[in-house]
């Protein structure tokens, strides 16, 4: 089965090391075709951010790090057994932000694709480049080659104004209120090289429990991206159960775009043009949305049973529509 | 006594720290200008290398984290404690090259650096800026803004080739027959801004024990310069104790350009018109050199006070003469 996710950080990587293993398609079989089965991550690029100016690709670099093994498992994002010395220097030079945990071993990563990109090379180029090393054992593509930044409108003390993202999330932690959430550069944004191939081609789309407004959000802005999924059999995984995000602060941006924190507001925020079927939590169970079948399961990714099991339940409801669309032609 | 010091790396770096002591100037008399002694330092940049995106200043660095109090005294380069994960990491990316020993510490200081040249800041506002920090107790400043990069002519088994000198030097232990030292770009290059100047109102120009050809020889090369000094009163330091340099590999780049390694044979290759005075170790007591007042003293720099004793027989030296070019006038 060939599976397209558009996937945003640690929900996501989450997610595809169960759906990996689901499919059973790991670095070896990547490579040599053994099984029928491929994933391909459309990786998330409106949480990038430039920084001592280096080009810095979070969401893309948790799930390569996740599914190349390199992850802090604990944290869920940056590298294992990580130091911050650099990032000690640079604050000693007095550069800012200070805010920013640009770990040792990360920032290597960022220096690889700083050197790229000013060589020439497109972000896809560079991700299949920095894939060679840590093998995710999936095809491992960014949304879109252009610069797209997710901006959060503010207003505090400091008056009315955007900031990125990163500043958003991390600095403030999502406390400032958002007034509005921008996704700059998205309006002219083109999708990377294969991104729209590898969708027509897929038997399946499955959307992660990633945050549907900044990650899921920022991936089907771009031009093309969510008209080639609708025309395939799109199931998602809700990122809420009750009325909470299941980690992270998605809650806070779904306000800012006016959705309720249900599992059954965002399947409906997503809409049913898009989404064929919706896995909600048991405590959710009995949550309808028009046009979505809705089946309830325990979502919580607890360990990697329970992934590959939530995993498996997406490709297996995919499947039943599938054959259901197939049937209704 | 206003003092210019052209200086390569670890032995200017460590002469320089006697002459600040002999001359009781530091960071805080350098801001207050509580006293009339004053060095600035013409640094070396023709070792500089770009590396991984990265542009590296060794000598330039060398200076600052000497007199700065953040270099690996042992090692004389790098800084004290220092790691390096990120060259790890580069390595597990396959970057290249491998050789070259970049510490973490020291990798902060390249990526401002980095990201300053980016914003189109000059070598020297760039060093001004880095030195904030650090607060050397002297000006210092670069040769030059423009890139100019030494260059080693060798002829192995690969065939007769130019290699960047840090390679010749540090991957090659200059162990391969240098056929040709070139200064690439030296001959287009101007004086970094207040250079000229600098040297107009010294005192006298005291040339450390650095590298007579690479280092020392690399900044006389910059237009202006070479005649800027020899109008001053200008006392050397021999870096060659016998027929071996005091440290590193200086005879390998005198053989290079044809002159014997010897304390007396680098006196003349830097020539009666601009060198007035010429410290020699106690053990080449006797050399002689027509136009130039040869004095020896033990140069070993073994500790503080050897270092110091040093300098002040340097700036002894460069007064006494002064007074005697003045009573000639």
């Amino acid at each position: 089965m060939r599976i397209v996710v558009p996937a945003g950080g640690i929900g996501g990587a989450r997610f595809l090391r169960g759906l990996r293993a689901a499919l059973g398609t790991d670095a070896a079989t990547e490579s040599n075709q053994a099984t029928e089965n491929q994933i391909t991550v459309i990786g998330n690029t409106g949480d990038d951010i430039t920084l001592f100016g280096l080009r810095i690709c979070p969401d893309l670099d948790t799930v390569m790090y996740t599914l190349g093994g390199g992850i802090n498992e604990e944290q869920g994002w940056g590298r294992t057994d990580e130091s911050f010395t650099v990032k000690e220097e640079l604050a000693a030079y007095g550069m800012k932000p200070t805010w920013f945990g640009l770990g040792d071993r990360d920032t290597a990563t960022h220096i690889v694709r700083a050197q790229m990109i000013a060589a020439g090379y497109p972000l896809s180029a560079i991700t299949t480049a920095l894939c060679d090393r840590w093998q995710p054992g999936v095809r491992l593509m960014p949304m879109t080659d252009d610069q797209v930044e997710t901006h959060v409108v503010v207003n505090d003390g400091d008056g009315r104004r955007a900031i990125h993202f990163q500043e958003w999330w991390i600095r403030h932690r999502a406390a400032l209120p958002a007034e509005e959430i921008i996704s700059l550069g998205a309006e002219k944004a083109k999708p990377a090289p294969g991104v729209i191939r590898a969708i027509r081609n897929a038997d399946a789309v499955i959307i992660p429990p990633s945050n549907p407004v900044v990650s899921v959000g920022s991936i089907l802005n771009i031009e093309g991206i969510r008209e080639a999924m609708a025309a395939k059999t799109v199931v998602g995984v809700s990122p809420i159960i009750g009325d909470a995000p299941v980690r992270g602060m998605a809650d806070a941006c779904l306000d800012a775009i006016g959705v309720r924190t249900s599992a059954g507001a965002v399947a409906e925020h997503l809409g049913s043009d898009l989404l064929d079927g919706w896995l909600v939590d048991e405590a959710d169970a009995g949550t309808e949305v028009d046009g979505i079948e809705v089946r309830s399961r325990p979502l919580y990714m607890s360990g990697p049973e329970a992934t590959e099991a939530l995993a498996r339940a997406a490709v297996d409801l995919a499947a039943e529509l599938s054959e259901r669309r197939a049937g209704q032609r």
